[in-house]
């Protein structure tokens, strides 16, 4: 068992058994555990489509170049797992030296306690009483279980104590709070240094809750990467390092605050700013979530690490991709495939033809220029392209890029690592089962 | 067992303990049977926010309703299973006379296979050799089993074809396809009756495959619901009526034709330009699918039987909701909650807030009005209302109607039924599961 997570039950996942509601897989294989299978060695093309996969050597990458990258920068990392909800991925980060798992919510949390994940932020606040129980509950039943929360009001922090208090003792362990610092026009969190203030004295004062450091989202501040959005951003991340020092007589003799921001589009400004704290005794924290699998639309195009640099380092590797089928060739300019809603992300962009599968055995796939997915219905996808020559044709599997992993991620239960997206036929290397 | 489905599968899912894995129940109920847990007759208000629910009588309601305006107006109904993807639902659907049920894709066909359906509608050609060989292995291991697919090219026809001849013998069971017509700016479907017409004969010709009748959707040709769309939809229709009636020489003596079409957005429409054809032998048949949860949005609108109802017979009565929680309030103006992306459908129109659940026992909930939802993120909802005395607090419960059942369900793995949503603190009568 490792110190961070139990190895066992993450293990435990490729002794289960896979079956008809596995959307991934064929029916071939239903029965078989996913270590059968994989023994194997199966190839994408005995996979149906629709299909996601993760690429195992583009995550790697990317797990290590972000490793590195906190490293060489002085924070440390608590990868948001919300991103992929996948407890092997999950392994694989903290195996590579996260220093936490952040989640957005008690289910989230639920899914990491079956995997003994040890150390969770939750980046919200938990003001449910039925919650904040069984976060009470967990922490009562396994000394080595830290978990963090957020409270941007004192309000949240009176509801918060009010639950608690009638639920656990004078001597039970603290509920470790951070407090959240917000932005104009941003999401959650404190506007202003004066109100952040307010709720780390309000946390102080509460019995059963320990101030624990400051947190807050950098991601819902700005939208893009110019020169005044990054000003923006850097304004805001200055404001939350305020509020730290400020607090710095209220934190408790034996806690390391913990100064945590950083999403997978920012960091660099995170450690720019944050990252002098940590000379402080400050612990500074990323939670960058989607790295893992970056992408060939948001992050690509804003990540510090994407296709337009901002930091030193290795560029992060786009490693998820939908694989689908044309199955209609109605008017001239207008093909439709076999995947829609359900199963690509939609929401910061759409899917991008990238390849065209090799139609017979031997051949190589082609790269695709000048088509465009113009729309997606639940179940199918609009495939546009000049008129003339049609491209493809029914029958043909094409590759497509992804934009957002949060929302790739969460369409499949069971994912498809393979060895290498671009290969004529590449092999499956893992399945990956995730938990929305 | 029923003779539509397997009856004693669908009554096992009741007998499954629910997990961490179940994203709508707590904690306390992790380890037990949906019988044991629903035996207690629970109330919504132990359930943990987010949160998605249907009505158990808003859901009888729409189910007869629907049966009822079909019987009388001399249709059949297949509805669109990939809406729920609940076999509870499709038993209760094939319970109220439905004929059969429609799915997008074969996945989803090992879904019905797996809960015994017999008789399947798979409404979008299936191109994939390895779906195409294990739907003609499920023909051949069960006599009883139906289904019907659809073509819209030759070249789709060839592929069916080659890839079942190389698989079956002469004397297999043919597997029945419809010609697929579709409209001008359109999804798929065949563009003109002349390219019908050759998709016909080239089913008629194939040896493997049964040519057994003419599909189309006419959800794809409008969006709206003016005269001028009307009549649009009733051009389109009126071109599937022709391809039909030209091809009565083509369709075996054995076969009783269908002809399909109607979402759940104009099957009146369907009835009027369809439902004639019925007396010259044919079997018309509908595939609604959103009608039995409705919604508070597209289909509120659009809807035969919504708000604006343009045929006779009972509205349809909005049977999904979401139910979220105030967890910041971090500017004048402004709330958060705590669902998003992954929670509620955002696709076709953002939740509409609409109660305000009693804050204290005995109280009751409290309309909203001058709210709305301007933004989810991926686990978080923006809640917006005019600047002044807020009408919602912190810690504050919130009904919200939904719009698009497709893109709701498929969020929830175990979806509460309870017995009335405007009810104070509604009994939980059902745990509904999905399969996506």
């Amino acid at each position: 068992m490792s110190a961070s997570y139990d190895a066992a039950a993450v293990a435990a996942l490729a002794d289960q058994p896979v079956s008809w509601q596995d959307k991934a897989l064929p029916p071939a294989w239903w029965g078989r555990t996913v270590r059968e299978i994989l023994a194997d060695r199966p190839r994408l093309s005995q996979l149906p489509t629709p299909l996601l996969t993760l690429s195992g050597p583009g995550m790697e990458h990317n797990l290590a170049t972000l490793a590195r990258w906190c490293t060489e920068h002085g924070v440390e990392l608590a990868p948001h797992g919300k991103t992929t909800m996948a407890p092997a991925l999950w392994a694989a980060q903290l195996d590579a030296g996260a220093w936490a798992i952040t989640l957005a919510n008690a289910f989230q949390l639920g899914v990491a306690r079956a995997f003994g994940v040890r150390r969770v932020m939750v980046a919200n606040a938990v003001i449910s009483p039925l919650q904040l129980r069984w976060i009470a509950d967990q922490l009562a039943a396994d000394p080595s279980f830290e978990v963090l929360v957020w409270a941007d009001s004192v309000r949240t922090v009176e509801q918060m104590e009010a639950a608690r208090s009638a639920h656990v003792g004078a001597d039970a362990r603290p509920l470790d709070v951070l407090v959240e610092m917000g932005g104009a026009h941003g999401r959650t969190g404190a506007r202003d240094v004066e109100t952040a203030l307010a709720v780390a004295q309000a946390i102080a004062a509460a019995p059963t809750l320990r101030l624990a450091g400051v947190a807050g989202y950098e991601g819902a501040i700005a939208h893009g990467a110019d020169e005044a959005g990054l000003e923006h951003v850097r304004a805001y991340l200055q404001s939350l390092a305020d509020v730290h020092t400020q607090l710095a007589d209220l934190y408790p003799a034996d806690v390391t605050p913990v100064v945590s921001a950083g999403g997978s589009a920012y960091f660099e400004q995170v450690a720019k700013v944050l990252g002098p704290l940590a000379s402080t005794g400050a612990r500074v924290v990323l939670r960058s979530g989607a790295y893992i699998a970056h992408d060939d639309g948001y992050y690509r195009e804003i990540s510090p690490l994407g296709s337009a640099p901002r930091t030193d380092g290795d560029r992060l590797i786009p490693s998820m991709h939908g694989w689908v089928r044309i199955t209609s060739q109605p008017e001239p300019g207008l093909a439709i495939f076999d995947a829609g809603k359900r199963d690509l992300p939609f929401d910061e962009g759409m899917p991008e033809p990238q390849l065209l599968r090799p139609r017979r055995e031997g051949e190589s796939p082609t790269p695709l220029t000048g088509l465009a997915v113009s729309k997606l219905n639940d179940q199918h996808g609009f495939l546009r392209f000049p008129e003339g020559e049609p491209p493809v044709v029914i029958g043909d599997e094409l590759r497509v890029g992804l934009s957002h992993p949060c929302t790739a991620f969460d369409k499949w239960g069971l994912i498809p690592v393979i060895d290498d997206p671009d290969a004529a036929d590449p092999v499956v290397v893992d399945l990956v089962r995730t938990f929305f």
